[in-house]
């Protein structure tokens, strides 16, 4: 018999709310955290909720030695009704089993996943801030737990979901950043983990983050690692660009994440009558449009920042300057869009959203 | 001022040793471990021997996500004085500093570090296991630690060093194994982080692993990310063979990991005055000299196994068998040698011993 009955442990001594203005992205966590355990011979068990609080591992707990991890990420808002709302949720578990797959982590059930998430959503309801922009971060993530030092893959895991209240991405509105193209660093490659959201594609980015920022940009574009010349991703995000009023995004390879905010703008495009097309785009292509003055708008699209533009992309000793360092209007719409349906404020003619009663 | 005196609790409630017989690799630990901790104010501080124990990080302790974290792994042998001896433990330290710097992870002190690991392995010598093959194996390891689930480098970490006696790689005797060609996974390409003993590097492998264990093989040879063409690694070893007389190695790069057991058998096969030269070589010209009957030998070389003859090569649709599936004479004089020097039981005039009084 397999265990899947969640079990509830209420913390007895909960935490003050955070001021939704101060809030930093990712180190305030609620009163409660999901936790599920597999082994071989039970497969996942144990799924409870219980007080959030710090968790024991051997040292030679596999997590610590070969980075055999998965997670996700995803939001929940309080609607205008004043429910609990999801964006996309079996998107994101979809995801994490593609991503279970690549790291050789065994499948869950999406379903129960999404039953166990909606439990621990409402007992935390009153942790979701309400201000404009603010949310939910939802966070659910697998870990090797083994003690072993053999190099593979564990025998036993952990899945936990945390939940981190966030401030607005922009507390001070939607505004374009500056970009460095990477030329040197790679963050994934065909045959490589790019396509699953698993911890080292993260960490392995550092280096060229840091070399941006010391350069005074926000984050870096990604080029391919086999010819170092086509588009891939910026920073965590998928990136789009409007070239000559049509709508260009890197189609999916083995080395880009597919991101549920790209998918969402892909499809929102369509039903307006955008032209869009997912194909290979290389620097090359973008820096002529550039320079024959049609390269129009440029954003990437993840769901932290949901829709974030780019207002200045540094190649070389090249900087293109795009839309004159101002938001463009088909990406403020999109923003305004997406971030509307997800809080509930605008129609869901999609029926992305998941509501909580 | 910065705390470097090394504290030491000893356990009063040590373990029985185990059988050295039945020691599976890496889930054995002795009485202690070593640890210390960073922050971004003090540096590396609170250097300390304690009771092996378990560790407790907080759910978003940066480890758990972002994949942040490097390993080093060298071995321990009693010798035939009876001292605790080391192999070139500078050579592993250097490589921690090496894997720390494309991790962004502060540096360590290597000196301070190795003096800390003598300390540690004085007070276990009585773990190290003496029967012929068996050794103590020794784990630093470097986690990220600060709560936060922004994608940047942590402001804290854990360094600790755990020790495992591990019994012979070759119960039986040195023979070849059978390895698969990796034709569609990648380990590593240029700009990425293969470089380093980074954990995203080996969890990113098991899918191979996998499937050629599926098929019968001991590991599977991995080829560049850029062509799919040139040789880089077997498994977690680099990579050696013997053609025509000349000793060939895939030239160090962007994305092979540099062992210290290459190093040192580069050293010694030019000390014996065989031609050994370190380029480029594609599975194509392997195929050609396996063709031509000049393929002789070939085995791989790391810490575990030292040296890990390959009887046979499974590439597409092709079997080269190496040697009638015989360990060559120059693999197992590699062997020999080595692993006399290591254990004391041969002189070792290239100074690679460290012997701990
Ligand atoms: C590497 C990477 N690319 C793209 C995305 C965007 O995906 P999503 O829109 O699902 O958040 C993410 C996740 O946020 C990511 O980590
Ligand atoms: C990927 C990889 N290649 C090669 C080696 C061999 O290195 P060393 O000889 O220092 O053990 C290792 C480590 O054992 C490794 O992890």
């Amino acid at each position: 018999m397999i265990e899947t009955k969640l079990d509830i442990q209420e913390n007895p001594n909960k935490k003050a709310k955070p001021d939704p203005d101060k809030l930093q992205f990712g180190k305030t966590f609620t009163d409660h955290m999901f936790t599920m355990e597999y082994t071989r011979d039970k497969g996942w068990f144990q799924p409870q909720i219980v007080p959030y609080a710090p968790i024991t591992l051997e040292p030679a707990a596999m997590i610590f030695h070969y980075g055999q991890s998965v997670f996700e990420g995803l939001k929940a808002y309080i609607n205008t009704q004043g429910d609990v709302q999801l964006f996309r949720p079996e998107e994101n578990l979809k995801r994490l089993n593609r991503s279970n797959a690549r790291l050789s982590i065994p499948p869950v059930s999406e379903e129960l996943l999404l039953e166990y998430l909606k439990e621990l959503l409402s007992l935390e309801k009153d942790w979701i801030p309400r201000a404009e922009g603010t949310s939910l971060y939802i966070r659910p993530f697998i870990i090797a737990t083994e003690p072993s030092l053999s190099v593979a893959p564990s025998k036993s895991y952990k899945l936990m979901i945390v939940l981190a209240p966030v401030g607005s991405y922009y507390p001070e509105g939607i505004h374009p950043v500056s970009i460095q193209v990477e030329g040197h660093f790679t963050r994934a490659v065909r045959g490589g983990t790019g396509t699953a959201k698993t911890g080292g594609n993260y960490s392995g980015g550092y280096n060229a983050q840091e070399k941006a920022a010391d350069q005074g940009h926000a984050q870096v574009m990604w080029l391919d690692g086999v010819e170092k010349k086509y588009i891939e991703e910026v920073g965590s995000m998928n990136v789009f660009f409007k070239i000559d009023g049509q709508v260009i995004t890197p189609e999916l390879n083995d080395s880009i994440l597919e991101g549920v905010t790209r998918k969402s703008i892909i499809e929102l495009l369509k039903d307006w009558n955008v032209d869009v097309v997912e194909r290979k785009i290389s620097m090359q292509e973008l820096h002529q449009a550039y320079k024959d003055g049609i390269l129009e708008e440029a954003f990437g699209a993840g769901t932290a920042a949901v829709v974030s533009p780019i207002g200045e992309l540094s190649w070389d000793d090249e900087t293109l300057i795009i839309n004159g360092r101002q938001t463009g209007e088909l990406t403020k719409s999109l923003y305004t869009t997406l971030t509307g349906i997800q809080t509930g404020k605008l129609p869901d003619p999609f029926n992305w959203t998941v509501q909580i009663k």
